[in-house]
C-alpha cells in the first residue's frame, strides 16, 4: 500500500506490473469473491446465499468501502475535518468489510433477522476500534514496535482522533467501542461468542 | 475511452474526477451489478439467480473479460500477433459481456442447459463478428461516415483481421461468423428469436 512496503522489500502489484494490470487485478479478485460465493458455497439454502451476495455487494460499493475511499480522497490536505467526517470514513473505508465478513458468516449460518444486526452492530465497532487503535498506535509507539513508520500521521498532517480528541480521551472512545461491541454478543451462546470477543479484545489491546 | 471521446466534448470520468475515483467508481459499478441481480430479481426462483451470479462474475474475471484486456495490454506494441491470439482477445474482452448479457437471461427465463450452451455459442459468435466488423469499417469508412476516426488500427499499428487475412476473406469471415450464430438459434420458437437475428444482422451489416 505504501512506502513502507517497498523498505521491506515487498513491491506492490502496481509497481511491478503497472497501474493498468494491478486495477484489472483488482477488477478480478472482486469478481472472483461474488463467484466463489455462488460456485462454491454447498449445502447452504439458496436464499441465504443470495442474501450474502447483496450483503457482500452493498459492502463494498458506493455505500460501502468505496464511499469511504472517495470521502477519504476528498480530505486530503484538508483542516476541516472534523469528527462526523472522520468516523464516516473509517466506518465505510474499515468498518464496512469487517462489517460483510460477519455478517456473512451470520447470515449463511441461518442467524436471525435480529442475530445478524446484532453481529452487524459488533463488526462496525471493532471495526472503528481498529482504526482509534490504529491513530493511538502511531503517535505513541516507535516505528522498530510498530513494524512499520511511525508517526507518519503527524508528519502527512492527518485527521486522526488523537488529533481531534486528544490521547486520553481516544483511549477512552477505544474502551467504549471495545464495550459496545461486546454488549452486542450478550445474547449468544458464550462459546461460540468467545472467538469474537477474543478477537475484539486483540483489536483493542495490540501492541502493534 | 479515448481521445474520440474528448473530441466530441465528452470527457471521461478519469479526466473529470481523477483517475483514484474513476478506478472506485469502476469499482462501485461492478459491485453495484450483482447488488441489483440479487436484491432486485422477482419471482424467479433462487437457484437461477445464483447460476446468474456465477456467470456474470465468470463472463468479468480472470477467465473473462479482464484476461482478455490484460492480454491485448500484453500485445501492445508486438509484431507477433497471430489469429490465435487476436481471437483470443476479441472472445473475451469483447464477446464475454455479450455472452454473460445472453446467457443470464436464458438463466433466468429458464432455459434449459442445452438452450444455454447454444445461446452462449450464438453470443460468442456475435461478439467476434462485432470486431471482425469494427476492424473493417475501420480501413473501408471515412471518418465522417463512422461518426470517430478512420484508419485509427493503421496509424497504432494494430493487429487486425484486414490486416491477418486481408480484406476480402475478412468479410467471408463475418458472414461464417453470422451464419453460425444464427444456426444456433434453428432450434428456437422463430418468433422468440426473431430479435436476436436482428441483432446479429445488425451488428453484421451496420455502416458506422
Amino acid at each position: 500500500m505504501d512506502n513502507d512496503d517497498l523498505r521491506r522489500g515487498k513491491p506492490t502489484n502496481h509497481k511491478v506490473y503497472g497501474e493498468d494490470v494491478a486495477v484489472l487485478a483488482g477488477d478480478a479478485l472482486l469478481s472472483f469473491a461474488f463467484e466463489h460465493l455462488t460456485v462454491s458455497t454447498v449445502g447452504v439454502p439458496p436464499a441465504r446465499i443470495i442474501s450474502a451476495v447483496g450483503e457482500l455487494a452493498k459492502s463494498i460499493g458506493a455505500e460501502g468501502l468505496v464511499a469511504g475511499q472517495v470521502v477519504d480522497i476528498g480530505s486530503e490536505g484538508a483542516s476541516d475535518v472534523g469528527l462526523e467526517r472522520l468516523e464516516f470514513i473509517h466506518v465505510h473505508k474499515t468498518a464496512a468489510l469487517l462489517e460483510g465478513a460477519v455478517v456473512l458468516g451470520a447470515i449463511i449460518g441461518g442467524g436471525t433477522d435480529d442475530e445478524v444486526e446484532r453481529l452487524r452492530k459488533f463488526a462496525r465497532y471493532i471495526g472503528l476500534l481498529f482504526q482509534v487503535v490504529d491513530d493511538i498506535l502511531d503517535v505513541t509507539k516507535t516505528s522498530q514496535e510498530l513494524g512499520k513508520t511511525a508517526g507518519k500521521d503527524l508528519v502527512a498532517d492527518k485527521t486522526t482522533y488523537p488529533k481531534l480528541l486528544g490521547l486520553e480521551k481516544s483511549r477512552e472512545f477505544a474502551e467504549k467501542l471495545n464495550k459496545d461491541a461486546q454488549d452486542q454478543l450478550s445474547g449468544f451462546d458464550p462459546e461460540k461468542a468467545a472467538p469474537l470477543i477474543a478477537l475484539a479484545n486483540y483489536i483493542a489491546y495490540r501492541q502493534n
